[in-house]
């Protein structure tokens, strides 16, 4: 375990892909790892894309390493898409425009299985975060698809988080309304040389105007890009390097930092303690009578939830 | 309450809709309704109806509605999809044809709030069943985008779960193996006057062929529908009542229903667990130094997780 630990503080990929495997199968292994980690975490800078499937995320976040690469900084990438071709997915093109970056070391590139229980995405996504920032990644991507709660969920674990649309959306850009739109610190509207682009742009900063958000200094930009032959690609960068300096500036890149390792510690609370009440009673009878008048509806789940924790 | 308890197990529209509201908002009086409630659940037969955005489900939806109201029973419908139809979302058509069943007294359609922490929108889905449950529906549709992890866990929720395909969707059904193609127990293909719709078909039959289900005694059937000239929704709606005697038959019936009692139990007890500890140690000086040791990467969650769950 030592020497797996310390390739792992040293970048190697090998060690690293090792330890994500263990914590995606709940390895106990993987947590004591994590743990001995835990304080070379909290320096990376973390970016989330979400985005409707199809909306040209995977090119364009290809686009994005390349210009941190040319800035020097390593890129680690979370995909959690599972249809994303960064993920090893769909489409033989973007395969071949990920080799040049999946040849350098300074990029490493994971995607996560997307079944398993509810939470437990999130969970593993949030472990492998901690990894590739104990790796010593200066930026780490997680790419999701943003539809589902889970996924935006998911890109709350972000500091920054860029939500991509596409000329032609409308409809979707009222759901929208539902929840991306508060997430969101930077808008992308991708494939910028189709019809339409500036009736995005001008909807989504209408939309940004009138909304609910709170009141804070950050403005959330929308910026155009053509992810096909990387038109704005540098300023979208700039605009997340912005973005990096307003959160340190504001005191809130730690405040999150802390957020996210306390909503990892209440969601290990919650799990352990049901684990407790339900290995430890197992063997119980009160348990076994409690689970059969279940059963047979002769008491409700919220009531037997409140007997079981009060005799905790 | 009791008035109110009352009126839901006769039916009334206008206390249902009061309890979910209550219970969406989580307050403690819709719960205490709820324990009262739950000896009257576990009768509905409850249908997942599941795909993509654009795949036709609330157009098919409703004719399934009219199919069963046709065989006399009653509907009740939880929309998790935001941007459907049926929730009163987007289309003036599709509200128009939904309008002769909200005049219907057989048939009530609620849809659900999406935002929240993640796993509430699940539990809330459940919650709503119960209650439409309880005021006697025979028939309880849940409508969700299936994209996400949330939405598969709540098409868990169902008894049957139905995916819905579209011809021509070639890379999102690969895309699908990661996770409907298990879950799903009857399959459409809607939209079939489509061309390519033959060839979803294949294509799904040779996949469950060669999946990796487990080895039961029911086999998924593909079925073609047409949702706008309403073709195909008779078989569709016979082959979810092949499913229901099936469950019945094999005694998964009743063993799905206490899964998701049991499920439940454990989500309640999780949050009670977490809300005792965070809650009763809120003033405790040991809570506070060991969430300043987290702040400051003095301790990890894991180990502060295992500390607070040892201490209960």
């Amino acid at each position: 375990m030592k020497a797996n630990i310390e390739k792992v503080l040293l970048g190697d990929q090998l060690a690293g892909a090792k330890l994500i495997r263990r914590l995606e199968e709940g390895d106990p292994a993987g947590i004591e790892e994590l743990k001995v980690l835990y304080p070379h975490t909290g320096n990376a800078f973390v970016l989330g894309i979400t985005g409707p499937a199809g909306c040209g995320k995977s090119t364009l976040i290809t686009h994005i390493i390349a210009e941190y690469r040319n800035r020097n900084l390593t890129v680690g990438v979370v995909a959690v898409d599972p249809s994303s071709p960064l993920s090893g997915g769909a489409f033989l093109g973007d395969r071949l425009r990920m080799r040049r970056h999946t040849e350098d070391p300074g990029v490493f590139i994971r995607s996560m299985a997307t079944r398993g229980h509810l939470g437990g995405l999130s969970k593993t996504t949030q472990e492998t975060v901690m990894v590739l920032d104990a790796m010593g990644y200066a930026i780490i991507i997680i790419e999701t698809v943003g539809v589902g709660q889970a996924e935006v969920e998911i890109a709350g674990i972000a500091h920054t988080k860029a939500i991509v649309c596409l000329p032609g959306m409308g409809d979707d850009i009222q759901a929208m309304k539902a929840g991306l739109l508060e997430i969101g610190d930077v808008f992308v509207v991708n494939k910028a040389d189709r019809p339409g682009a500036d009736d995005v742009v001008m909807q989504l900063q209408s939309m940004l105007e009138m909304g609910t958000r709170a009141k804070e200094d950050w403005h959330p930009p929308v910026l155009k890009t053509a992810a096909v032959n990387a038109e704005g690609i540098e300023e979208l960068v700039n605009a997340f390097w912005s973005h990096r300096e307003y959160l340190l500036g504001s005191g809130e890149f730690s405040a999150h930092n802390f957020e996210q390792s306390f909503q990892l510690l209440r969601r290990l609370v919650m799990e352990m303690a049901a684990d407790k009440i339900f290995n430890a009673s197992s063997e119980s009878k009160d348990l076994q009578t409690l689970l059969d008048a279940l059963k047979k509806h002769h008491v409700d789940p919220f009531t037997a939830a409140e007997k079981l924790v009060k005799d905790l």
